[in-house]
């Protein structure tokens, strides 16, 4: 048995404090896994002081995560400070030039700055990990790095956000609106106090870079992510696309395209009855599909201190067993350069609902307008209004709601479609527009 | 870059033949990931000149595949022959011998013999890489060993065997019976001419083994696991089942009680809905329950040369990239003795139906007996029979069915109770008994 493993842990929220658990409850098990000890023996954090639960008197204190990463005596960096900037950035950056083994959990950091942070990783010879950055408890980076390593990927989708998915099943089950369900995630605590991040679709939208990079082997490029939050799905939308067959949820996308990648995180109809649609609540769900292997889904608990300290233990006992592997699967200088698909371009089935005033002709003009796209409709669903309202004139009764489905179109036509039918006057207030994902 | 990583792959059957296609198509990006190239530089088979539809002449040739793995130029042995003893064992025996690494897809054999092949690895420093053994495709092996490592593991259990599930899948959405399905299964290449292995848990129990190993640290035990097939369940039983919200599955599961593991497949009821439950056709899934991370599932195809390929190629890239990980993830001396707990002693609710003589005093005997065992009931079903044959008078008439389901007991006071009903012959045949198991 080789001497200990000493570890440095910047940040002690929650996963912080799930982390330092972890290790000392399982530790002597760790130990015989690792074939050597695996100790903390320098932490930082905001506030020595606060209580934590955790006894820290015998860890070496670091005011500063920076200065921890240059003058600690670690082996390993483990930062979970959070943040793409500031004390994160300077601590990993400072350990990985000093070449020791980065364990991170933080995905906005990677998302920005990882093809630098690779490159750092590889001319230090560092070991730069970050199970723990995407999707929680769920192994997913080893599953592709490692697991499915002999596959050509195809596509590699999910949930990987809890707090939006919490939401959506929440307003399907309940048929409760979004500011609704969204307040009282926010006070069950799964939704923050400020949850632009979550239901803007951005905190996919940094596991979804970083899964690119893994299943293609390109550069992590975050802002060639297409993003939109869930803010504008609505109980209507709801039922309409489980009248259809279908559910809604936040998917993150990327598959490779003759143009290029397309990376996209938004809110998507899947069918009911498919796997992915079936995973409801706070679990995230990847499924990655690859050309020997076919479809591979993991499924587990995606945040929350356990589940993350879980995805770091591993990282960390594979630095301890001596285990190599460059953070995206290859070496940094032969990570291809992204090139990306536009968004116009993607091809796939589209769900629109739109208010549309009872006049003669109205149908006739929308149909027109998809014909003139050359987009087909799979279906059509107008909800009759009652009685009362039928009985009045047509030019005082509401609008009423048309969806549609439409075969496989681009885009470029449906935004195209959906802008003359507004511009036509038919319909009150601006088309909802929902991708279908086939799965 | 290293030089080549040269393998000798022993049996190009179905999924020897998938590995040559694979390490054939992919192999550019393989040495890319690796870090040098993975070459085939010696194959064994029964027949050198049978057309396999790919070209073998550049290999070097060996009849016997104990001779290629005394003697070929190869860094590891690739052992894609099957079955426990014979050519297999002896080849395996060998390259572990004489310090070759192995990559085996073989459950059989290490279920049988993996304590001793683990031993002989260590003695040799080689490595023995079974993730195609279990599960086909899905990297359930990695994920236990070393993505979930720092979890001490409650539970593992899964759907292990495709056929067993493809045949219940049907029964219940046709309403067929086993032995129709079967047949069908055949036919389509489902099932095996003699599908006895399958039908009967066998190759489940083999894959539940492993798992067992790999998720508790105990030496492999195959003769410890109780195993029941699927042959038994008739398509009344899954209606009835139905009709309770449950669906049967054949299920593998270990886990850790009060007086050692509990390892056993058997038919089992399952609650519709579960993610469990959702999976159906052919394909596998397996949950892992760790302390920390909270409950893991991973589905894929169990079987078939592109998904086994899969699993084969990233053992090799493993070791390619100079991983090197003890076979069940720790040292084969530190693998815990296999502590055994009875089966009369697991606990959970059960599923029995009974055919019934409709004779006063026949229910409060069945309920009695249940009272007896201190079982208490948590639902019951009585079939209502139909008006011409309940004019008839009661001694004349058929048995008509009567499903129960019990609340936690343990299996001792089941089969007794179950006992004294047949004995107290009310019933028509044996009652039939099926375990449910919590999800």
């Amino acid at each position: 048995m080789s001497g200990p493993l000493r570890l440095g842990i910047a940040g002690l929220g929650t996963v912080g404090g799930g982390v330092v658990e972890l290790l000392g409850a399982r530790g002597a098990d760790i130990a015989r896994l690792s074939g050597r000890p695996v100790e903390i023996v320098a932490v930082s954090a905001r506030d020595a002081q606060r209580d934590r639960g955790f006894d820290i008197s015998g860890f070496a204190w670091f005011d500063d995560p920076v200065a921890m990463a240059r003058d600690a005596d670690i082996d390993v960096f483990v930062e979970l400070i959070g943040g793409e900037e500031g004390s994160a950035r300077d601590a990993v950056a400072a350990a990985l030039d000093r070449g020791l083994d980065v364990v991170t959990a933080n995905k906005a950091l990677l998302a920005v700055h990882g093809a630098e942070f690779a490159r750092k990783a590889e001319a230090s010879g560092a070991m730069l990990s970050f199970e723990a950055a995407i999707a929680g408890g769920i192994p997913v980076v080893k599953a592709i790095r490692e697991s499915l390593a002999g596959n050509a990927v195809n596509r590699v989708y999910g949930i990987l956000n809890g707090t939006c998915n919490y939401i959506l099943s929440k307003m399907e089950e309940e048929g409760r609106e979004f500011a609704d369900v969204l307040a009282e995630a926010q006070q069950l605590g799964y939704a923050e106090a400020d949850p632009s991040f979550d239901i803007g679709g951005y905190d996919a939208a940094h596991k979804l870079a970083l899964l690119t990079s893994l299943a293609f082997g390109t550069e992590v490029n975050f802002e060639a992510v297409y993003v939109e939050g869930i803010e504008g799905v609505t109980s209507a939308d709801i039922t309409a696309a489980a009248d259809l067959g279908y559910r809604i949820r936040l998917l993150g996308v990327a598959q490779s395209t003759e143009s290029g990648i397309e990376a996209r995180v938004h809110p998507t109809l899947v069918p009911r009855g498919s796997a992915i649609a079936e995973i409801t609540g706070v679990f995230n769900a990847v499924i990655v599909e690859g050309d020997f292997v076919g479809e591979v889904m993991l499924v587990g608990r995606g945040a929350g201190a356990g589940p993350t300290a879980s995805s770091v233990a591993a990282d960390i006992i594979d630095i301890a067993r001596g285990t190599r592997v460059p953070p995206f699967g290859r070496e940094a200088s032969s990570l291809k350069p992204y090139v990306r698909a536009r968004m116009r371009a993607h091809e796939g089935g589209y769900f629109t609902r739109m208010m549309v005033y009872d006049r003669p002709g109205t149908m006739a003009a929308i149909a027109r307008r998809m014909a003139d796209q050359n987009i087909s409709i799979e279906s059509i669903v107008q909800r009759t209004r009652d009685a009362s309202t039928k009985a009045a004139p047509a030019h005082a009764a509401p609008p009423a709601p048309v969806t549609l489905i439409t075969h496989e179109t681009t885009e470029a036509a449906m935004r195209a479609a959906l802008e003359a039918i507004a511009a036509d006057g038919h319909t009150a207030g601006p088309p909802q527009m929902i991708r279908i994902e086939p799965t």
